[in-house]
């Protein structure tokens, strides 16, 4: 199994290390400190060394930040995360804020006196989000310092977990579709354009894909934890721990990189400042740190990481494992729909039983690598829970007349799938069916849109909404992500969403997830993968237009379908994907799956 | 008439101008000059005397910029103007170079030597142009210099008109809603909140909105030519010229400004500079001239014009003024068409006497004011020219088979109205009726929209243009501008369009007007105002949603629509509307006109 249904370890030790951290606090002369969940790659998910949140508040979810006071703490997360805290976290210890209402600078200048020193750890925070912090803190004086140890760490002592060491492995040019040479190369050509004499990366995702690595230091993610320096000429420097190089990967690399241990970071740094070099950094995803061993937030050259665009434009290797990935997906989740259907009978199932058949199926592919995230199984008012992480202590029956969202991927050498299906147990209402309907209508606007070139995401999501908007319902997440390839299941610059501002490529891949939740009563989501097909001409248009291809391939739950709220043309979208899904997966099932999947995407009567 | 109908003037005379403009350039020791078509309010029409780049270019559009160089010269335009520059200068003078693919900035670097000098009038630029215009030219290390007086106004001599001096007039309460105090005071109670001791105030329409005037200092726009300083205590210093008080608007004022002439203003910068206040400046609106008077761009305190927000949300008395003056107007333009379409028979009519007859049924109200900007009047191949101007050297009879696209707006002081309608002159071709109505499908999705508050203009554009995409088509401007209240017809920050990054708020008045375009054939517009309504309960729904009032008020072309092609929802929608603009147009008009009216708004066969 590639996850736990543990429940989260509670808040009980946390009292004492709280302590612990604000008599180190004293020595080091600081009023205040912060703790984010960040580690030194800004990463989605971090490896247990560097769960610094989790072991000082017991928080365990994925976002998030706290900030300790001599005598107060609080705990900063977004809207998703303050109600799981709530039952994670000695309150007593911390307040639970919510984010952006109620952010960390707010919290310091209201409880901090004037001319107060609050210390960061410089490695821990990105440039850009210390620059927005010094800014509103200055009309009160309060002076940020950067930390030469984390104090955390020190508190924690000689409990704290080694540093992951995941071997790295080559991935195959098969799968990544363009040499690590010639990926190197076009970098050093746009550095050359810009004038910049080198770039610091230090986004995991963006080093697996411009080396073409995969690693396993963190859960669901197969990334390398390193960072690189990639010169205007010459060969890339890789800053790995050693022991993770493995020989197959040391024959990979050698021509293309220098592997250097991270502990030459620092010097390699300041030989580049001391040399006058030009130097890139992302001041949104490098840390502080970076800046200041370069010479400080004025000498450095600020730009996007430049592997973030390239890596989101999949190439024809990687859009044909993409298709491939997803039909061997698309194969595990039928039989899983289908098993789902002959179980509920009996009513025995719960949500963990479910997420580990799943897993089941996808194992049995022989080709599931991880699973992309931890699954979302959660039925009835736990549908409803947008991040909802099942554990022993919370799980569930499915029961008849509720609904079962399940929202779940696989990691496989050739893609990373992400799929939710909204199942019905037994008979839903009416206001199930017609709101899952709604969402359907969201689905299927964003399925068959066309587009101009230069349509950012932003445009794209009030599709997905619309036709819950005119109902007065609403979802509070956005309608996609960007998607990366055996990569990280959140990748971007690209998004379906009010933050979506990056324009949509050719070759891009998003999810298309729009959804509804009645708080404490049941969730629909329903979300495929959509690749951005190039600008085509349309017959009796003018200008090409992009549009997307659903790679995932899994039945709707046409028994939730109002079929007469669907105009011909949603009908027919509906008709012609089930279709699709039909003729692609039947072949791969047994006799008697195949009788499922044919009934399960029949026409919309 | 408040529009003529001449001819632009040539360019004859651009040559010697230019030729007085570089000996003055030498003399000021400057490589180039910078001439842009803003004056020092950077508003979208400028008196005469600052119409500074006409004089030099002869080119006569709303927007663009000139740079001249010691021997080569260029013209800085967006797309809409490109092709009607190109037949008013003299292109042996200056070469036409569209933005934003070729920025000023471009060009200087392109030019000039390195170190070279460029020159520009401090008052004509925004700070924020200033600054990045800076960054552009600092790796060439071309140097920006602020000109003591204007070179084009030393060139132009004598024969440079006289700046305006239309007379203020108070802004009845019974309109304004609110009056000028109590705008005052909730600035002022803002200031405090901001910790901001002043303002300076730059653009006019902000000025008349917040001291309740209007002028005539431009045309089209009721607006005072004026700045202003409003502390955070205290009275506000009003700057301008006192020959155009009038008594009336003087006791007005008296109350709430202390009037200065424009020629105290540097001075009383100054005072502010050196008791050391914290001045607010809005750096994309007001000039660079304004943070050099009070100590540099660094002094001042950066944030948007405070009137920009609460003049966009409009009071009750704004809404109830908006909907009698389109009640006016719709009557107006109403009595127009069904004119229009008693003549078209004949086939006698051009572009030109059908505006001055529009122009004479909304005189006829004995309301008007003004026009709110130069009708646009554009029959079959002009209807595709978006900001078409007819003249009498292009004026065009309004043929069989064609279409007639006009968009026009009459300024009352109770309300600004902007419509356009598009109509079939003898039978229109089957394609012509296919795309009219996709943009009616486009305009239908706006008109009926439900959205939760926060949503921006950028969310709601692309319903506007989906169903044009699905059939490879688009309309290269967006769907709608803000309006004022007889103010100004754009006016921020809301804007329905790619742009658009202000979120909607109740009272806010946008245009409804989606496009389509086939050059050398003919265009296709449909535009009616709207008001953003509170947000509101949705029965069965569950969070309150606002929605778009549809302010103007006349029959929208039924021989141009496919029904077929509409949804129920849509031609429900369509019905409604023509039964309202029925019920409220038909009283006000004569037997015949209102038999037409009858007709025109029949219910979709």
């Amino acid at each position: 199994m590639f996850q736990t249904f543990e429940p989260p370890t509670g808040a009980a030790e946390t009292g004492p290390r709280v302590a612990r951290v604000r008599a180190l606090m004293v020595k080091a002369k600081i009023d205040a400190l912060l703790v984010p969940r960040a580690d030194e790659h800004q990463g989605e998910y971090v490896p247990g060394s560097a769960d610094r949140l989790k072991w000082l508040t017991g928080f365990s979810g994925s976002a998030g930040s706290a900030a300790v006071g001599p005598s107060t703490a609080a705990l900063f997360l977004d809207g998703r995360y303050t109600l799981q805290a709530r039952s994670q976290i000695d309150t007593s210890l911390f307040e639970i804020l919510q984010v952006p209402q109620n952010r960390p600078a707010d919290w310091l200048k209201l409880t901090l006196p004037e001319g107060a020193t609050v210390g960061f750890d410089p490695k821990l925070h990105t440039l850009a989000e210390i620059e927005r912090l010094e800014d509103a803190l200055a009309p009160k004086k309060i002076r940020l310092k950067a930390l030469s140890r984390n104090l955390v760490d020190s508190a924690w002592g000689r409990k704290r977990p080694a540093p992951p060491a995941g071997p790295v492995k080559p991935h195959p040019l098969e799968y990544a579709g363009v040499p690590a040479e010639d990926k190197i190369a076009a970098l050093q050509k746009l550095l050359a354009e810009a004038g910049e004499d080198a770039v610091a990366l230090t986004l995991p995702d963006s080093i697996a894909w411009i080396f073409n690595i995969r690693g396993a230091d963190v859960a669901h993610n197969p990334v390398v934890l390193a960072f690189a320096i990639v010169p205007r000429e010459g060969k890339a420097e890789l800053f790995v721990r050693p022991e993770k190089i493995t020989e197959e990967a040391r024959s990979h690399l050698a021509p293309v990189a220098t592997l250097l241990s991270p502990d030459e970071l620092a010097k390699r740094l300041a030989a580049l400042k001391s040399d006058g070099k030009r130097v890139r950094l992302d001041p949104e995803t490098a840390s502080w740190w970076f800046a200041q061993q370069l010479g400080g937030a004025k000498r450095i050259r600020r730009g996007q990481d430049p592997c973030i665009l390239p890596k989101a434009r999949k190439n024809d290797a990687e859009i044909k494992g993409t298709r491939a990935a997803h039909l061997r997906d698309g194969v595990a989740v039928t039989r899983f729909l289908a098993w789902l259907d002959r179980q509920t009978a009996a009513g025995t199932i719960d949500e963990i039983a479910a997420a580990e058949k799943l897993e089941f199926f996808r194992a049995e592919t022989q080709a599931l690598k991880e699973i992309s995230f931890d699954t979302i199984s959660g039925s009835g008012p736990h549908g409803a829970i947008v991040h909802y992480r099942v554990t022993k202590a919370t799980n569930r029956t499915l029961g008849a007349g509720e609904l079962f969202l399940l929202d779940s991927g696989g990691q496989y050498v050739d893609g990373t799938t992400d799929i939710t299906r909204t199942v019905a147990i037994g008979t839903p209402t009416r206001e199930m069916c017609e709101r899952f309907t709604l969402v359907l209508k969201g689905h299927i606007a964003i399925a068959v849109a066309h587009f101009p070139v230069g349509t950012r995401g932003v445009e794209l999501d009030p599709l997905a909404r619309a036709a819950l908007w005119q109902r007065g319902l609403d979802f509070d997440h956005g309608t996609g992500h960007g998607v990366g390839s055996y990569l990280s299941v959140h990748e971007g610059p690209q998004s379906i969403s009010k933050r979506g501002m990056a324009p949509l490529e050719p070759g891009m891949i998003c999810s298309n997830e729009p959804g509804y939740y009645k708080e404490g009563a049941y969730g629909i989501r329903i979300e495929n993968l959509v690749l951005v097909t190039p600008p085509q001409p349309i017959p009796g248009g003018e200008r090409e237009m992009m549009a997307f291809e659903a790679l995932t391939l899994a039945p709707i739950d046409r028994r939730l379908i109002v079929t007469e709220m669907l105009s011909a043309d949603e009908r027919a979208w509906m008709d012609r994907y089930h279709a699709r899904v039909s003729a692609l997966i039947g072949p791969e099932l047994g006799p008697e799956e195949r009788a499922w999947l044919e009934a399960a995407t029949a026409p919309l009567a």
